[in-house]
């Protein structure tokens, strides 16, 4: 939540030269997004979002991550499309960093998830899957099974500060995933980090979906996997059943599950759980003193994945 | 440069319910503003700057600052105009803190300053001065020689660790500046903070005038030698007479200024680089661990301040 490079309205004004957008009419720095530095440009014809990209997006994902949401927004997926400079390119240079225009989306994330609006999750996510069938380019999943062994190799020795027994606890659990992992399930494009931050709605009608730049290639189940963990606990962290069946449910209406992957849905929704876990314990154990964004608590997943632990079929999520 | 408080959709609904603003299609936090949280936030009808004033700004003060937007937009000045609530108030709460919506002013504010926009600088701020001659609410100007006394023996005791000599220096130019500030100037409400990034332009037009919440009484030439100082120095620190003569100039087309006020200027342009000098030099001092706000360089008022103090006559400001 912050800006990271200041703009001036001279070289924003330079910069919006080489595109056909219309006049500047205002910009506002936006406290949006962890990684990178984000803008609200209004010209005179109409809103877009500005991104800078920071240190911590590799610029050879950038291709990746344009062309995607390119890709995706010609197909209908309700998603930022990138404009293109008069030069054809969409990634451009602005203050020294790497930085492309968006189209802006309307609509706000919710704080307290309707039910109406994790069943207009699924089929927009099972849209997205299908949308993106076709995209040529690749990227890997570097936050999947041996990505978490790298995260877990870095912070394991600190565990149990967070909580007493939290190493051993997750040892066992990497270890019983990765022996269980599945293989040849349908692949493709995921958003890989779909939280609700990143959903826009008006009322229950999805608007926006947001912020690929975790984008990546794996099962498509996994997706769904990570939209449980993020849309279907409470506050409580008491999991959600209804959520769960209208997510699930609104998917498979627009893209239906073999049984492989029905099947599969608990074990990767704890290695979804596992993921976050790990990356929030990652950043709370890293804390840099003085930093913008406050790590978020990584006890949040450990909660969930004791709940996946232990269930042992999809018709616990509900899944008709 | 932050959002301190994190508001909600549902909240910002809530609140939205009791205007009659349109429907919320988006909001942003934006990165503008050291001391409060703002937003902007668009509806079907119109873009909005909604504030959440925090811990750094006095509630009793809100009802001065408020007001004066009212009267001043009422007149004609570009500033931002209060929204008013359906029960005809602009001061509401959200989140726990007072908050305001008010108009949307579009314009960017300049980093390489122009001559044309110190010329319409100066005309604006008279006509800021003259609407602002029959506001009836009043609010003492705490950061005048009484203020700048009491932060000078906040951090005196330190000042020479900015730079050697800087206690006795400063010291000086207090006492003399006490013995003899002026009395019975004209008075009324001014900005008191003009600062570039408070003005928007397109081009050399200016389209507004923000960020009231330093406003109080005290003499208006007071506010032109603020502005003197913030706009008509160049980023080598070294004074841009073209710019003075404009700005100075343009206001006294606007609101002709007295021999007295004339004579004044270089006295309050002293003053006015010690002001900005010594908040400065006690932000600098007084910096907090892992603040979202990284403190301004003191020492580029200390230039300042060293010039005005050989200035002899307004005549050095380019004045006719």
């Amino acid at each position: 939540m912050a800006v990271y490079t200041d703009v001036g309205a001279e070289d924003l004004e330079a910069f919006l030269a080489d595109y056909d957008v219309g006049r500047l009419r205002s910009f506002k720095g936006i406290a949006e997004g962890v990684e990178n530095s984000n803008f609200l440009v209004l010209t005179d014809r109409a809103p877009f979002i500005l991104t800078l990209y920071e240190k911590r997006v590799e610029p050879a994902d950038l291709p990746f991550f344009l062309g995607l949401m390119h890709h995706l927004a010609a197909r209908g997926v309700p998603c930022p499309t990138p404009i293109r400079a008069r030069d054809g390119e969409s990634l451009r240079d602005l203050c020294g960093r790497p930085a492309a225009m968006v189209s802006f989306l309307s609509g706000v994330w919710p704080r307290r998830i309707l039910p109406g609006q994790c069943a207009a999750l699924g089929g927009a996510l099972a849209g997205m899957h299908q949308a993106g069938a076709d995209f040529s380019l690749r990227r890997p999943n570097n936050l999947s099974v041996a990505g978490w062994r790298l995260l877990f190799a870095g912070c394991e020795a600190r565990a149990d500060q967070v909580e007493s027994g939290l190493r051993a606890e997750l040892a066992r659990d990497l270890a019983d995933i990765a022996e269980s992992w599945p293989v040849g399930l349908p692949s493709g494009v995921i958003h890989a980090d779909l939280f609700p931050d990143n959903v826009f709605f008006d009322g229950e009608t999805l608007t926006g979906l947001i912020d690929f730049y975790f984008a990546c290639n794996d099962f498509l189940v996994y997706d769904l996997a990570v939209c449980l963990n993020a849309w279907c606990f409470e506050r409580d962290l008491q999991f959600n059943a209804t959520k769960a069946r209208m997510l699930l449910n609104a998917y498979a209406r627009v893209r239906p599950l073999s049984p492989a992957e029905v099947a599969a849905i608990p074990l990767l929704a704890r290695g979804a759980a596992v993921r976050f876990l790990l990356t929030r314990l990652y950043d709370w154990l890293n804390q840099i003193e003085g930093a913008l964004v406050t790590p978020k608590d990584p006890r949040e997943y450990l909660a969930k994945l004791r709940f996946h632990r232990d269930v042992r079929s999809a018709a616990a999520y509900g899944l008709a």
